[in-house]
């Protein structure tokens, strides 16, 4: 089986759901035309078929391996990662003061989107150092830009984030890494950092020349919790005095990570200043590093929700070459007798397409978001509040749906989808870890019923909702389920609770999520039905799938937002182990 | 964290849902009092957290091993094994002529569950020698029955099952592997078996004595298809005349599994045959093996359903031991800004209660199931059609449980349960292979909406959903659910066509399934509410759990039952693509 990029329904989601042609209108995009936006996805569906999945099975079996502190990967990872570099993959939509391409970010999603399916271990590094990008570009200063930002967007240098600590995790304000001013000598101005970071995806590997760190840490006589983290640029070779990798830094991977799956992703334990010798410098304002982290956040939450579209897509795509090369059986009630192909069977019909609706669901609902962020950064405040709303959505249910969808590929392979030969098991494995890095999927819903619901009064959810269902007027049970979503957006918002709120937040996220993702693959199938587009038959299909049976599954979940959490209390702690 | 066996819900289970003090006041059961039950289930639960769960994590990482066609499990399976035969714990529901104590199979499934939730791929070796027992006792001679029976049901001998061949997996009648009646010599009246099995779990192993391995094969100009298989014995050792293990037989291991998950379980291809010397003998008439397997086969997949509580319950308790230990944030909205420990987040509880009422209503479902087939088999003929109409609901339910309950137990840990070394991922991995083995729960699902709803004319499956009904007059979403229920069993069984039936297969089977668990566990809570039982104040708020979130989600998917199968088939093979 190959990979091959649904181009297709890449440029149909970012024409209809990014809508990609209003923002080549706008001057900043002028360069996204049609034909460049083709030539980008088509390109990068190629580069990525051809040079980063042939290696995804090497980078599960082998993966990344250390040893005294030095990260390899397997054979044809650099010169992949190289290739990428200079086809200028990694610059899509950087800025272009610094070389960078300034295309909409909706397109370089669509690029990881592409590249993830095909690789999803090899694709965190871009991922990571697209977020080191935009850090860097909202809070450092002019001379640290011009420093660093050039060769990040370029992808000759990466980037990481080193954020979580063994007693530090999904509450940040616990991070205890110290960083002293430097007060004279070469490095005066600079700061001296120390401390242990752990799970820092890419800390340490040998493709890139150099890798910029951006870590958080705390300063003499910071105030406590998150109000008291700063973050700083720590790179692995200090930058001399041509910008070229100079010294190596006081930092090193004490190990890596034997995990579940993504093997082809080192995950570092970090040390810094293990000599006391590791200089960093200080991004921004003193004590404002959290916030830093916050304004890259939105970004790095869709691109993990895009990356449970490019495991479905992945695992979609296997089951469909397993489905009509597996021949067992003949069909069921049939007068033929002889075995067909088991994609001819209705359950494995309905499990394929249930995980196409999934991936394709998803995949729309990711585009509409990053749409949406790029109306928001042309100072459209609507739409940047829009996103705000919508990134808990695509992060938590774009994760989910990439397990369930790699669930269902294991199960359409029968028996041979848990040999790991087959590829399958892999992507459940990847898919996993998904819900939860980058804010687990219960923050994401935390956020949702908590700050998301409370913008603009609850008026920028609603808004969204009742967009829903006045462009549902075809499709009554979608209709139906915009307004149970607003009804419970109103009872979470009104009557319930705190602690109702957080009780029934998953399954009103699900109930949302569904919701809009339903609503833009029904605009997908209307822009393509009854033209010559080559998804015309089969979108319409997708379409009804998804609201033939996940629209009312989701809304089943409506008594269960309702329930309340007072069940979940009546049991102390202990109580909860009898 | 420490496995501890859950006795106190097992017990309540077994009285309740199994009704074993009813089964106890039948002669044939009358050895199980109270007392000998509570001796059986608190005696298995040590000896499974003593003996067997230490070895768990060894079975994954180093797992089992196969060189020159002979199979070595890790340090301490041979022990552990062999105390477990010395200790008689794999003759519980054997019977009693063959030095079985003659326990109610419900109790046999008590003390497999035990031991599977300590160590799931060890268990798989006394699952398959009791499904050995099984098909011996109900279709071998006097004679096999004398030589094979006492030494399985001890458990000195292990047994196997082979049926799949690379080209006839789900379709067992396209088995190609052949008996040759041998007409003279020591073993004249025996046959010659030839073939390739794949799959065949505990295939080879150092473990017991011999291995009984039950082979199907076509005997010369047997019809083709289903009809033509039959069933023989080929031990790896032909028995002397002593009966002890003899002449080694010509079979083997050719090489195990690489898998994803259940290493401590080979998974074998099996050769017989390659000197033309493997010998076999004949259990029951010519063609009629597959018709034995089928006996069989509800017992085999009740305990695969099992298997699903196995691995929800181990999942569940690792999940809670680290929400109990891990520290981090302080709780939403209170004015104590100190962290707490994860279990005190109302989300997290979410969580844990989710993964208990899946559990426990699994086990619920599981429990009342033996009971029927215990009944079934003192001749209670209403018991043994709702035990069939049962079986797929538990196989396929309590598989699906399984799995979402282990994906919850990574989640719980964070970023933690990523790692392997927690054990939280050993338990989604080797949940997954539930849903397929023992026909997946697509064949599960169409098994229900063809022979068993037809059942009776549909009787046996309307009457089980009006029990459901009549009995939760305090449980109104649950009385809605089993309506709901029956009114989709009618439409099924009157108005579709049979690919609608099983486009709407699954959906239909997840709500039946829900219904009955939930009934099951209401009836628990209700016996034990208001008595000083130890589950007294949890049962109710896990029921609760249950009616609140389970139930009105799967009533969610009544739509989705009714879907039917013309948007599966508007989409060619090929258009499933593009």
């Amino acid at each position: 089986m190959t990979y091959t990029a649904p181009t297709s329904d890449l440029l149909l989601a970012l024409e209809v759901c990014a809508g990609l042609g209003d923002l080549a209108e706008q001057p900043r995009f002028a360069a996204a035309t049609p034909d460049t936006v083709a030539a980008v996805v088509e390109g990068i569906g190629a580069f990525a078929a051809g040079e980063w999945a042939p290696l995804a099975q090497a980078g599960d079996r082998v993966g990344a391996r250390v040893q005294d502190g030095v990260v390899t990967l397997p054979d044809g990872y650099a010169e992949a990662y190289r290739t990428f570099v200079e086809q200028g993959w990694n610059s899509i939509a950087g800025p272009e003061d610094h070389g960078g391409q300034g295309l909409p970010w909706s397109l370089s999603v669509a690029v990881l989107e592409t590249l993830g399916a095909a690789n999803l271990g090899f694709t965190l590094l871009p991922v990571l150092t697209a977020g080191a990008i935009d850090a860097l570009e909202q809070h450092a200063s002019p001379a640290q830009k011009a420093l660093y930002l050039p060769r990040l967007i370029s992808g000759e240098w990466s980037g990481t984030m080193n954020l979580t600590e063994p007693q530090a995790g999904s509450d940040v304000g616990a991070l205890r890494t110290t960083a002293t001013p430097i007060g004279e000598g070469p490095h005066a101005g600079k700061y001296r950092i120390r401390g242990t970071k752990i799970y820092i995806s890419w800390g340490e590997h040998d493709l890139a020349a150099n890798i910029v760190h951006l870590v958080l840490a705390r300063l003499p006589g910071a105030p406590e919790g998150s109000r008291g983290i700063s973050l700083f640029i720590v790179p692995k070779y200090l930058p001399d005095a041509q910008g070229e990798p100079g010294v190596r830094n006081d930092l090193k991977a004490v190990s890596i990570e034997h995990k579940l799956g993504l093997h082809a992703s080192p995950t570092c334990v970090m040390s810094f200043g293990d000599e006391d010798a590791c200089i960093g410098e200080l991004v921004g304002a003193p004590n404002e590093g959290l916030r830093a982290m916050f304004t890259m956040m939105n970004a790095a939450r869709i691109n993990v929700g895009g990356q449970g579209v490019q495991v479905a897509e992945a695992a979609w795509q296997r089951a469909r070459w397993f489905a009509r090369e597996r021949v067992q059986s003949p069909r069921a009630g049939s007068a033929v007798k002889t075995p067909v192909a088991i994609v001819e069977h209705p359950d494995v019909r309905r499990m394929l397409l249930r995980m196409r609706a999934l991936t394709e669901g998803a995949r729309a609902l990711l585009y509409y978001t990053a749409g949406q962020v790029d109306r928001g950064g042309l100072g459209d405040e609507a739409a940047k509040q829009r996103a705000d709303v919508l990134v808990p959505l695509i992060k938590a249910w774009g994760t989910e749906a990439g397990i369930e969808v790699a669930s269902l590929g294991i199960q359409v392979h029968g028996g041979t989808g848990y040999v790991e030969d087959t590829g399958a098991a892999q992507h459940y494995r990847d898919a996993r870890i998904l819900p939860i890095y980058e804010g687990t999927n219960g923050i994401q819903a935390a956020d949702l019923v908590t700050r998301k619901l409370g913008l603009g009064g609850g008026e920028v959810l609603l808004g969204l909702l009742d967009d829903v269902r006045r462009d549902s007027a075809d499709a009554p049970a979608l209709a139906s389920l915009a307004t149970d979503c607003a009804a419970a957006a109103l009872w979470l918002r009104d009557e319930a609770s705190l602690d109702d709120r957080l009780a029934g937040s998953v399954s009103f996220l699900t109930m949302c999520a569904v919701a809009v993702a339903g609503w833009q693959l029904l605009r997908q199938a209307r822009a393509v039905a009854g033209t010559d587009h080559v998804l015309a038959a089969s979108k319409p299909v997708v379409a009804r799938f998804f609201l033939d049976h996940l629209v009312p599954a989701a809304a089943g979940l409506a008594p269960s937002v309702r329930a309340g959490a007072a069940t979940l209390y009546q049991l102390g702690a202990l109580d909860l182990t009898a």
